[in-house]
């Protein structure tokens, strides 16, 4: 069965994710889709809108087989780790035959020889990377700085969310000699706001959220797929979500008001005196509301932009040390299979990966596989104090929740 | 100029409260009241329904001259060391003359007695209390059984909490040799509820909580002086309370989910395997509200009793390790003289303090003393988390607020 893997968030799933998932399907041939999606923390360093449960059940219902939990430790992180986690992980399951990713590019010609030659990590490349950041730039910046120094002509435009994802998808399938075989479409752009596609409107998922949290659901529902609005609607009804930082704020300022500067300095992210900034910070909001928005913006500089911030603030609000951070750590990869949901198809897949992966594949939290997985079920545990009423179901909601199963 | 030494909560300052205060002026003879009052953590390991500066300006209004902050590291612990660390303070500031207190016992000799005895703690009642606590006791059952088989005829009943604190007041005295002359008053009993004194109706501070909570301030309005209740409106309507331990439910459970046992275990009063059974009660929860009373309920054996597991759950918020709380580093008391308001009485009474105390006195916190002060300064920000909004200014508020000043 020729299967095709997608690296997806879902905040929620909107038209753009359909046409990609659709086209996913189209150019690859496949007949089985197996999503790779991030848990309750979201890359750029974001809570989830909604629950992964709820996500993957979005997904279930618009035709993915097999939604597989990306670690927060990937899920949170930066696009390099992200997509190194993610590629690890559906190369390890055995059973995906493509990827297919969407790209401003939409090309894959550029993507691919830009990968190539980073695979490597040419001692060259590396010191035009230390000299663009010694110039005060963003790690983003610079690299891509560094990149277009060194690509010559024709070199991908990685300030480009989706061609900078794309582009680390492709130097870990490299890096990883996977059988995975790549594909690129067009991405939509945000610009495509209001854009009519095959008679759906579609808009980014930013915008979605904005709507939500400024007009209300029911506003951003034309933009929605009915079963990504029925999901939701249930969720914000039960009073989980929808969520932002702001629905974090008590327990992160909690976080940052109990620890002196050495203390937050044991975090990842936490680097270049960065703990001395954050309680300079905080002591300086002063009047007004203690929001994570101020806090944040307070917070930015040149140097750091706004997800390296809140990537930040998610491994200190998760408590995850510095050590789980490095290279060798993250090298590594995931080391399981997180089932969040499938289908009937899914099934079937999820039968041949147990017979082909060398991770276990995990479908119930129990005593036996529970370290393991501590850090989701920290995520999940911190993720449900941002709902309406704290619930001890949800805050353990690891250990309880079955795989999300599809209709029909 | 005579003062007397006073040792109060004010949870809220009610017709009791103003019963003893005026019965400390007219029993002792003096013209200046110095209290001694818990912050924002109290002794049976709750915290204050409204915050120690609003309290403050209660005690200020009923008459008090000088309010000082009994360190959240005596405020909420057991009677023992809640009673050496108010004692001590109104020692060490050489301008107390009288201490009175209220007890179910009424009379003096009975509880001097007891305390002259224990005092020394002679050997044979160590034992004895260790042998009384062998049988599974609590350690406040524990110890009044003792005394009781140690004491004889005539030994008061500990096991009523007034009696028990003032006990534990004029051990400290005794074992500080303090200049200060004790005197006790009958307690008006909870069950003086509604009844009249001097006009005023009173009712215990738990009844009058229990009204506020279950059917809001004005219907509490009865039991309580026009300036608490102004100043609880005030304090209410601005979303600074009614606190419960409820109102810190999220900030409490993110630290309860974030940490191991062994990471429980290094806090104070988190011992003899608690921190086992408080990861095993909050995963036993399962369905239902996540609520603090109902961890609580679970928690609570004959062994542990609400108020020393309220108190371990202080402990672990605000996480003070367990080195803070040996008995060498308590035994050395207060450090700083930390002043929450004062009349002009008041003033000359700090002048006078400021030149015979060998502690500090702190009336405005700043770079110089604020490591000084880091417990209380973190208890504020931990408490200003149960207010309707996340308020800057009231996470830090120990570095802004000036003393409340006496109105005249």
């Amino acid at each position: 069965m020729k299967t095709v893997g997608i690296i997806v968030e879902y905040n929620p799933l909107h038209y753009g994710h359909l046409h990609h998932f659709r086209q996913a399907k189209a150019v690859t041939g496949a007949e089985a889709v197996v999503a790779v999606m991030s848990g309750h923390f979201l890359q750029r360093g974001e809570p989830a809108i909604a629950g992964k449960w709820a996500r993957a059940e979005a997904a279930l219902a618009m035709g993915a087989d097999l939604v597989i939990e990306l670690p927060v430790r990937y899920s949170a992180a930066p696009a390099e780790w992200f997509a190194w986690g993610a590629v690890r992980l559906l190369t390890e399951t055995r059973v995906v035959d493509a990827l297919c990713f969407g790209s401003e590019a939409g090309t894959l010609v550029p993507l691919l020889r830009a990968a190539k030659m980073l695979a490597r990590e040419p001692e060259a490349f590396r010191e035009r990377l230390k000299i663009e950041l010694k110039k005060g730039a963003s790690f983003p910046s610079a690299y891509g700085a560094a990149l277009a120094a060194f690509g010559g002509e024709g070199a991908p435009d990685i300030l480009k969310p989706n061609n900078n994802l794309g582009l680390h998808y492709l130097i870990a399938l490299e890096r990883l000699a996977s059988p995975i075989v790549p594909h690129t479409i067009p991405r939509m752009q945000a610009n495509y706001h209001d854009a009519a596609v095959s008679g759906h409107r579609i808009a980014s998922a930013t915008a979605i959220r904005r709507l939500i949290f400024e007009s209300g659901l029911e506003e951003a529902g034309r933009y929605l797929p009915d079963w990504t609005l029925a999901v939701l609607r249930r969720e914000f009804a039960a009073g989980r979500g929808p969520v932002s930082w702001e629905s974090l704020a008590v327990p992160l300022l909690y976080r940052l008001s109990t620890m002196s500067a050495a203390e937050l300095a044991r975090f990842g992210e936490v680097d270049e005196g960065l703990e001395h900034r954050i309680l300079a910070v905080l002591g300086g909001l002063r009047d007004g509301p203690a929001s994570v928005e101020r806090l944040l913006d307070a917070l930015k500089t040149k140097r750091y932009t706004r997800t390296k911030l809140q990537r930040m603030l998610v491994r200190i609000l998760l408590e995850q040390p510095k050590a789980a951070f490095t290279r060798a750590e993250l090298e590594q990869g995931p080391s399981y299979i997180r089932v969040l949901g499938f289908s009937e198809r899914g099934r079937h897949l999820l039968r041949q990966i147990r017979r082909k992966s060398r991770l276990p594949v995990i479908t119930r939290v129990g005593r036996d596989n529970a370290a393991l997985l501590s850090e989701d079920i920290r995520a999940t545990a911190v993720y449900a104090l941002a709902f309406r009423e704290p619930d001890a179901w949800q805050l353990r909601r690891d250990y309880y929740q079955a795989p999300v199963m599809a209709d029909g």
